[in-house]
This record gives structure tokens, C-alpha cells and sequence, in this order.
């Protein structure tokens, strides 16, 4: 039996990331709201640090480590995001960090991993398995392993996004949330079922993997082969089991959207808000603007996950 | 003898756009504060409505019209930002608008001018005078003309974003802001000399078109040829009469930075701080990252002016 974060550890997270995340914007667009025929509002967590909100979770989950698990360090795996916020959160917090990263991740993130200082090391995504990787270092060195979304010190920190975006904007209809593992989806139903418990809650994945949606209609964690998509940050091949508990109490409903849509939304932000979203960042926003008349005349939150994609593929897609 | 605009007028101006205009976030990142060495503060006018603080000074003269104005309508020539800030206010307003704009302006500049509502009326920018046009519309049909810079109202209006960014981040020893006409940079001076005297404002030019630098340093309005810089809203060929004053009055200096280190501004901006700046948006930060250590230890404001550029322009610019 798990024992489950609640909004209380939300609550917590935020106080221990206050002064080293960000508190970032909630952005409107006049044309976003006709088109819709809502009110939209997007909370903007390719503005937080590293590009994401990844950070949240990763650093509310490094302030708990005691003085031992400090001294030890500790390891993830991650090609992605998590990565670079835990060797971020390490650094600010002086304690030295191990990411397992496949050896053919672009070299732009093994950088920006290395430049916060942390220890990088490779292995071949094809005949190796990360997680045993993982889990072997943090055996034989004492360090603490935190992965990349199935935590409830992960969950905790990332719900606190959606609890700025009810505390600057108030009660809402709906809610769309991106879907990957489910870190930043299940932390966001901790907040809305405790702030605003008749909130629509809707996850988004590309359809490509709809691992999620077959998870929450079924009942049991659905496991799929790494889906093709351009939303690298949903590329999760299951739930985790802290998440899917969460999701299956506290969601609405799983949708999902295709590449071209994600493209399109890439556009948008880029055209109209003058914001870089990477396509992951773009579930929430297709998902509400394929609802078509459903939203009209609501409130409506979404939350824009993060924004770190590559300028040149950024530019190759909008031209495709 | 010119009346110049006050603070006075900047803190009404701020009170007329409440509520139309967005207060627009203060962002930073870790990333330029460590390379300047300094604390920077990004206020973000390309998250402004329409993209631009053009929005400001446009709404707020428009907000002053009396009845008959208000019936008869606006008129102003530009191809550019202001443009689509005269229409956007002027349809919030219910004020007819008409622009004057060459006919050879980008296709989607003109389709979002009139997305606003403005009638647009074309000319050739090499055989026909637009501000004897825009007079000669005004006399005929009994039009306000309000021009992109030079008017006191649009100067108050555009004092309102230096405003906000000392309301927010309290003193600061350096404000750099972007410099075309200097309707911007002069309502910047107006609440800089007001809230923090001692802070040293600078105004930013492209190398290319440097007639603001040398009208400050001779002390007249020295005119040139439009000319050419990727920086399309500092193509101005002159400062404003009113502009001048204020500037050479306020002003610590103004420095010029080169089209080359624009695109370096763009691409920090897309790829660390996910924003989409416009050339002349980068004109400030180009200048703060060329000071060296002069900024050392120091608080600094960057005046970010909007975000309107092509997506083709953008992409092209950054991989040039």
C-alpha cells in the first residue's frame, strides 16, 4: 500500500522552493480567448529556471535529503528535463549529483547538464538498462536515487505550479495539464481537488502514446513501446505507480492530441505571446483548442510545461 | 517653447491604461547575471498586448480624445509597431482608425492592422511624403493625428513600463532602454528622474543609424537616411522635438551596439529566457553585455521592447 503525497506536502514544497524557483508568470492572449471563446490562462513554466517545471520536484525532493544523504549525493536517470534540474538543484544545494544519460543524447543537454555541475554517465539505450544503472550506483555509493516523476517528494514540488495558478487567478472550470509520467499532472490534482475541487482536470498526451489515456480508462498501468512523437518530455513508456494512483482518483479524463496540433500551438506561442514552448509544452493549449464549443464562456487553465528545445529543431518545425 | 511631459503625466497615464494594458513580467536569469556579473532585470514589453510597449502611449492618447475626436477618428503613419497599437486601442476605444502605411510593408503587418480594425491607406514610400499624407488626411476628414513618438501623451504613456519595473525591483543602478524616435527611452527618463535620480540611463542605438547619439552629443537633432540595421524599429531618421529635450536633458548617454550582437541577444533570449525578442528588443542587453566588468556588483534594468518579428525572419536571423 502506497501512502500517497497530499496537498499538505504541496503546501511544504512550496515553502522550500520559495527563493530558488520561480514564480512565474500567468500570461493571457486576446486572440487565444476568441478563439476559444474563453478565458485562458497560462501558466508559463518554460519561464521557470532551466526551462521547466521540473525544477520544482527535483529541488523540493534534494531540500529533504538528510545530512548523510547530502554528503552521499545523489543519482537519476534522465535524457531530459529531470536531468538538468537535478544537477541544478544539487549545485544550489551543494550536494554532488550523478545523471545517467543515454550516450546518444544530444550534446547540447549533456552541456547544460555538466555546466550545473553535474557528473554525467553514459550508456547504450539499446542494450542497457537505466534504471539498473541507477539503482547499482546508488547501492555501491550510498547515493539516494531520485527519479524522474514517481516520487511524492517529485509530485509534491511539481503541484505547486497549479497552486500559483489558482492563488493569482482564482477558481477555474478547467484545467489541462501535460501528461508524461504524471509528475506535474498529479501534483496538479493535489492542488485542484484541494483548492478548487469542481475544476474540470484534464491530462493531454500525444497519441502516439496514449499509454496514459489506456491506463486511467482500464484501470491498470498500461506499459508501450517509446512512442514516435515530437513531444520528446511524454516519450514515457508507463505511469508510475504513485502517479497512476493519484490520476485514476483525482482526474477527470485523459485526451490526446497529434503532432501537427503541437506544431500548431508551437506557432501560436511563438507568433502571438512571443514565448519559446517546446512541443511537449504545447498538450495542454491543442487539447483545449480541439473542444471546440465545449469551453465556451469558462475559465481556463493550462499549464505550459516547459520551453528547452533546441532552436534549430524549433525552426525545422514550424517550416515542416 | 515645448511644454514637456512630467512624471505627473506618467503616473496618470498609468492610471488610463489599468486594466487595457498588461503589466507585463519582470524576468531574470541566473545565466546573464553570472556572465555580466551584475543583477539584471528584464522588463518583458514583447509579452505587452500587440507584442510592443507601443500599446502604452498609443492607448493613452487615445484615451485623452474628447467627443468630437473620438467621433472623427484617429490617424497616424507607421509600418510598424505603432500601427498596430493605434488600431488595437483605437477598437478597444471605438474610435475609427485610419494608417498610413507604404505599400510595400510586410503583407502580415498589414493584415494585422486591420485585424484590429485600422483602414489602411497605402503609398510609395519613394515618391510620396507620409507625415504631409497623414496632415492632409487629418485637415480633410477632421482626424486627430497621433505620430509614433513625438507627442507628449504617447511619451507619458511609454514612461509607464521604466514605472513599473522600479515598482517592482526597487532602485537600480543602470536602465537601458532601445532608442528610435525616443519616445520610449524619454518616458523611461521621466520616471527614472523621478523614483531613482541617481540611477545612469542609457539609451541604445544601432551602430548603423547613430543619429541619437550624435544629436545628444551636439546638442541638435541631427537627421540621416533611413538606415540599415536588422533592428527595423530603430530605423528612425531623427529624434522628435520633444523627444530631444527630455533626452538630452535626462539621459547619462546613449551607446551603440552592432546587428551582430543583436542576433547573439536573440538567440540568449530563445534559448535561455524562452522569449521571442525582435531585433530592437535586443538593443539594451547587447549594450549591458558590452560594459565588461563596468557593471560589476551593480543592479541593472533592461528595458525589453517587443517581440514582432517574422517567424521566417527570426529563424533565418539566427541561423545567419
Amino acid at each position: 500500500m502506497l501512502t500517497l503525497p497530499t496537498y499538505a506536502d504541496v503546501i511544504v514544497a512550496a515553502e522550500r522552493i520559495k527563493g530558488f524557483a520561480h514564480r512565474t508568470p500567468v500570461l493571457t492572449s486576446r486572440t487565444m480567448n476568441q478563439e476559444i471563446g474563453a478565458e485562458v490562462f497560462f501558466k508559463c513554466e518554460n519561464l521557470q529556471r532551466m526551462g521547466a517545471f521540473k525544477f520544482r520536484g527535483a529541488f523540493n525532493a534534494l531540500s529533504r535529503f538528510n545530512e548523510r544523504q547530502r554528503k552521499a549525493g545523489v543519482v537519476t536517470y534522465s535524457s531530459g528535463n529531470h536531468a538538468q534540474a537535478i544537477a541544478l538543484s544539487a549545485s544550489l544545494l551543494g550536494i554532488p549529483a550523478t545523471i545517467v544519460m543515454p550516450n546518444d543524447a544530444p550534446a547540447a543537454k549533456m552541456a547544460a547538464t555538466r555546466g550545473y555541475g553535474g557528473k554525467v554517465i553514459n550508456y547504450d539505450r539499446y542494450t542497457e538498462d537505466r534504471e539498473k544503472i541507477g539503482n547499482d550506483l546508488a547501492e555501491k555509493h550510498g547515493l539516494t536515487l531520485i527519479p524522474p516523476y514517481d516520487h511524492p517528494d517529485v509530485i509534491a514540488g511539481q503541484g505547486t505550479a497549479a497552486k500559483e495558478l489558482f492563488e493569482d487567478v482564482g477558481e477555474l472550470d478547467a484545467l489541462f495539464v501535460c501528461l508524461g509520467g504524471g509528475g506535474l499532472l498529479s501534483g496538479s490534482a493535489l492542488s485542484t481537488r484541494a483548492l478548487f475541487p469542481s475544476c474540470t482536470l484534464y491530462g493531454v498526451e500525444p497519441e502516439a502514446g496514449n499509454d496514459g489515456q489506456r491506463s486511467f480508462r482500464s484501470g491498470a498501468i498500461v506499459h508501450i513501446d517509446t512512442p514516435k512523437t515530437i513531444a520528446d518530455g511524454a516519450q514515457t513508456q508507463h505511469l508510475g505507480s504513485y502517479t497512476f494512483e493519484i490520476i485514476r482518483r483525482d482526474v477527470d479524463d485523459i485526451l490526446t492530441v497529434s503532432d501537427a496540433q503541437l506544431v500548431d500551438c508551437m506557432r501560436f506561442f511563438a507568433e502571438r505571446m512571443k514565448l519559446v514552448v517546446e512541443p511537449t509544452g504545447c498538450l495542454g493549449l491543442a487539447a483545449a483548442r480541439a473542444m471546440g464549443g465545449e469551453l465556451k464562456g469558462k475559465r481556463v487553465g493550462v499549464i505550459v510545461s516547459g520551453g528547452n528545445v533546441d532552436l534549430d529543431r524549433f525552426c525545422s518545425l514550424l517550416h515542416s
